[in-house]
């Protein structure tokens, strides 16, 4: 074990390359957005859509649309709409945090105070249905409200719990398949569905879609156990300051004593600093995150194994890539436990 | 002029007792929705929803549906849906006012906290929104959408003007169409939409939504300014406190001398309590707010005309009396200046 962990992640990109072209078109169409409010609204709105995230959600959904057919227009408006809806979440999940920082830039909260960024977290969010709401029938619209307010149910449950030792690994599960693969697995349904597809391809990559983006956030949850935060472009290490309990840590407190779980818990409760030298020092913290990083990893395989419905052609591939990337992610955390 | 207001609003209740019974079987919508969520978050979302408000959206879906037809599930669905936008903006507005009490009861953010606060506004939301996209078409999630961000945004420009002595008339009868109308307009618009109607009946029902709902809002301004609060059942005279200028005030600005707006700017920004007597000493108060009276009295007015285009019955004769219920309140008003 080394508890001042290398570098992770190193210098690796989502390899979303076979879809650059039309990725930058919705980011041209996410940065038009901004115009479709009052003046005076504008610039609040073209603040938080140029921060620059990865894109995966418009991404899955472009990637799907060209793996069961055409990316259309379509794809496109779905992809502003997933990214919206995430930036709304977002915009509301900094004000719940008082983070002052998201990707090296001040937070809308930390700018503009609290009142604003709930208003405008919720604009963004009224103009994502809106847009979704313009396409012909009412199935988009219906599975984006649905995966929007998972997302939000999800971040509610998960407040619930903090520093509750009694928290399971299905109710774990649970929260993060509503904060973060309902919309993950909105892009790869709906790219699909907008194709035409047949009930049971929709299916199997809205599957895709859950499996991917659990496993995504098990791997953001050991990033911030074992991360590097200059690396990782963020500030790590604060899910357990706030008592929020992930899956490595949980793996910990199944093999842990009751009296080892007392002094966790203690420590959790007078917010004493924990690093991964506490971790292992209470259980067997190189188990735990192994084990973590083994789950997600066969989560992984069950992904691939949903798009084996797909043609072969460049599109599946690019989507088992994805998976492949993430797989080399949870190998460079766990070479630095 | 009176500086101890008498009674205002006496015990005039809304003319809903045609829709009675109808809107009872919404009022038992709303409070089922509850169950619709996790068995963690329903109890936050039954709080929130069994707050007796007036329930005034839902008796317009309801009202508009009998005055072009019939009033169907369809119509009962309506009401819930804008019932439950109007709820998750009050959850978020108490959350900026820092509000601890709403109709006698401690508001959700006063209960658990505003991090609570903004999910449970979001996932009421996203619930209203995945509600309106079980209709047949789009139209109804479109509008509702629609409306739902010109409530926040409306919001927000009232936040970016507060304290801005040159808020223009017109501005503020933007921003009040937008946090207020827009919802009334999106009730017997839709009323209408459901019931098949014409392009020209829908306008015309969206206008007297719109109407009403400015002049209600006028009168809500009005009733900050010279209400009684144990009558009112509420907290008065904040709207001056936040800086939020009003129509009665604004006119009150119009006519002032240089002179007199420089003292009213030294005062509203030095957060000095204002009665009516000062507002009085600075300008002609009484006139101000009579003039304000006399244009909420025209828009009814104007309402009343978007009538005509119905058949007449109960209906219609009840959705007239609802703007001569307004009109009431508004003479009320008026006495006690």
């Amino acid at each position: 074990m080394n508890s001042s962990p290398t570098v992770v992640p190193a210098t690796l990109v989502f390899p979303f390359e076979l879809v650059r072209s039309e990725l930058e078109k919705v980011e041209a169409a996410i940065a038009a957005q901004a115009k479709e409010f009052e003046p005076a609204i504008e610039g609040y709105v073209a603040y938080v859509c140029k921060s620059s995230g990865k894109r995966i959600r418009p991404a899955l959904a472009l990637l799907t649309g060209g793996a069961t057919g055409q990316m259309t227009d379509d794809h496109r408006k779905l992809g502003v709409i997933l990214e919206l809806v995430h930036i709304a979440s977002l915009v509301h999940d900094d004000i719940m945090d008082g983070a002052d920082l998201r990707r090296n830039l001040p937070t809308a909260a930390a700018k503009w105070g609290n009142s604003l960024s709930v208003l405008l977290g919720d604009v963004l969010f009224a103009h994502a249905l809106e847009l979704s709401a313009s396409y012909d029938d009412n199935v988009v619209s219906r599975a984006i409200a649905r995966a929007s307010r998972d997302v939000c149910a999800g971040e509610i449950l998960q407040t619930q719990r903090r520093y509750d030792l009694n928290l399971s690994v299905p109710d774990y599960l649970k929260i993060i398949e509503m904060k973060t693969a309902a919309l993950f697995a909105a892009a790869t349904h709906l790219g699909a569905y907008l194709n035409g597809c047949t009930p049971a391809v929709q299916e199997a990559l809205k599957n895709y879609g859950l499996r991917l983006g659990t496993a995504y956030q098990i791997y953001d949850d050991c990033l911030d156990l074992v991360g590097d935060e200059s690396a990782a472009g963020k500030t790590l290490r604060t899910d357990l300051a706030k008592g929020k309990l992930t899956l490595p840590v949980l793996y910990l407190l199944e093999q842990a004593t009751d009296l080892q779980k007392t002094k966790l818990n203690r420590m959790l409760l007078n917010g004493e600093p924990m690093d991964t030298t506490i971790l292992a020092s209470i259980a067997d913290y190189e188990g735990a995150v192994e084990r973590a990083i083994k789950f997600a990893k066969a989560m992984l395989n069950d992904a691939r194994n949903d798009l084996v419905c797909l043609a072969a052609g460049a599109h599946q591939t690019a989507l088992i890539e994805i998976t492949g990337y993430l797989d080399k992610l949870l190998d460079k955390c766990r070479a630095v436990v």
